[in-house]
């Protein structure tokens, strides 16, 4: 019997997937809603139980996992030098306008965790997102990348130079919340006015027309005149947006995954990459813009692909193992 | 007779300077016009001259130099895998309204300092300020820094988790040219209407009160009630800009440079602290704004760093030597 297996979790603001696997690819995957009651020890304490669960699932001993890899929303903060969460749809204090059934300022995400399992290594999810869309998906080749996840919020990972960037606290990318439109009426979660994500994640396009940002998008693909320009408005400041990190960090590929994108990315593209194009040749001449390599698993696959054993990785380039888990 | 020495270039739109130096620090530094005429080899030739003269100023053989670091103005495009410059305000063919005296569409500034030196390091002239900060000035020792210079234009210095970035041609950092507030009629060299490069570079503030850009932040400093309001709206537009910068890149801290902070930077960094600290205290807390170190000479230095010698370094450190170059 194979002695050593690896575990990965992906933490939403509405759920929480767990994820187990062995050199010949994923085992197992269940998934829960993301505890938002109870002791600040709740989440973490949850998503060991359904790493627990998955093994048992598997067939194999949960003491089998010593490495976990871990793709959570943020932001982070640091406490005695461990990652907390400080996410405002999941922790009470301190978020603006919400009802959330917590007063937790932080969960100490990495503290609970690093309890149970000897590695933990714990990345903001678009950053997981690129490092798996880097071992097997869109940009294995391109050391400058930057994924981009368009859905309820917008979230980026960054690569510059053949690195992933993290930042003081892991936060880096976490651009959805750049100005760009002082003039705009519409409030971001975060409480800025007018940053990308109020302008154009779906949470907030919901709003402008009275319909979910499925909705929205399905009649504007349809040809509904006034949701058609809702989304092509939308597009542009999503084009913007990949403008404005151009100029920063002269990337030269987009990938792009998030619901918005997996179901409307083929007529929105050509609108996003008009806006790009649009400005300063020398930055942005040769940037491209392309689908998540891999799909819905993109996040369950880069949570993995942190603590992935390089000899498994060589297997599961040529065998996609993970499309038979595939939601 | 030391037989080693390094030289170092400094390649503005207005200027180019030269310096060499030896273990002890600098020997010489020149400076003449940067050439806009005659042929697209003319701004390296000039630049080559101009080490030749800095050699024998200090008295050194020119052919002991065989190492040079290059700061300069981008952006750079690459052709044949070196280097070449496509700077808007020194390459004529394709600039937007300005009357350059040449038709350069890039200029080859790689290809000819190679022809004459065995190594040659060049960075976009914020990386190289940066490289020199990090080496001899505010920010040894924090892995989560940004060089910002606000002067004629906007330029940035970008370091993550320890590292410079350079991105695919070397333009990380022209946030500069980040759009920031589309309704503004400011409109930029590089053509975009709004970004901030258009809304508070000494060139287009000038604009504003129809006053150069040192009176109109010396008026505003001495309490005149138009000028202040233009400067006050200047500094929060600087602000969001690092607030942007720190929601992409998790900074710790800023350290500016350019003539309006070393003349201005006092009272000006209150108004633009205020602005960081006011936006999503899960990033931005702990964030600080800091003065350069190396004040007029940080690009200098920067250019030198870039291939300076690690035994020279922590003389240089202790010693400071380049104050006797202030200019």
């Amino acid at each position: 019997m194979q002695d050593h297996y690896i575990g990965a979790l992906d933490i939403g603001g509405t759920k929480i997937a767990a994820i187990v696997a062995g050199p010949e690819g994923p085992l197992a995957r269940i998934t829960a809603p993301t505890p938002k009651s109870g002791t600040r020890r709740a989440l973490p304490e949850k998503a060991i139980e359904l790493l627990q669960t998955a093994c048992r699932q598997a067939g194999i001993p949960d003491d089998r996992i010593d490495s976990i890899g871990v793709a959570s929303c943020g932001p982070f903060v640091l406490e005695d030098g461990l990652l907390a969460l400080s996410t405002p749809n999941i922790c009470g204090a301190g978020a603006k306008a919400n009802d959330l059934p917590n007063d937790w300022k932080t969960v100490p995400l990495e503290q609970v965790l690093r309890e149970k399992y000897s590695r933990v290594v714990i990345e903001n999810d678009c950053v997981a997102a690129l490092a798996g869309e880097r071992a097997f998906g869109a940009v294995q080749d391109e050391p400058n990348c930057v994924y981009v996840t368009w859905s309820t919020g917008i979230g980026f990972g960054l690569c510059v130079d053949g690195r992933l960037l993290r930042g003081k606290h892991g936060n880096a990318g976490h651009a959805g919340h750049m100005l760009m439109n002082e003039q705009e009426d519409a409030v971001c979660g975060c409480g800025n006015r007018g940053d990308i994500e109020s302008l154009i994640s779906g949470r907030n396009l919901a709003n402008r027309l009275n319909m979910t940002a499925a909705n929205l998008f399905n009649a504007a693909r349809d040809g509904r005149t006034d949701a058609r320009q809702v989304a092509a408005e939308a597009a542009k400041w999503f084009g913007r947006t990949l403008y404005n990190l151009t100029a920063t960090l002269d990337t030269r590929r987009f990938v792009i995954g998030g619901s918005v994108w997996v179901h409307h990315g083929e007529w929105l593209a050509p609108l996003v990459k008009a806006e790009v194009e649009s400005r300063f040749p020398a930055l942005t001449d040769g940037v491209t813009i392309t689908p998540s390599g891999l799909g819905t698993m993109v996040t369950d696959i880069g949570a993995l692909s942190l603590v992935l054993p390089d000899t498994w990785a060589t297997h599961w380039r040529i065998n996609t193992p993970w499309q038979k888990l595939m939601p």
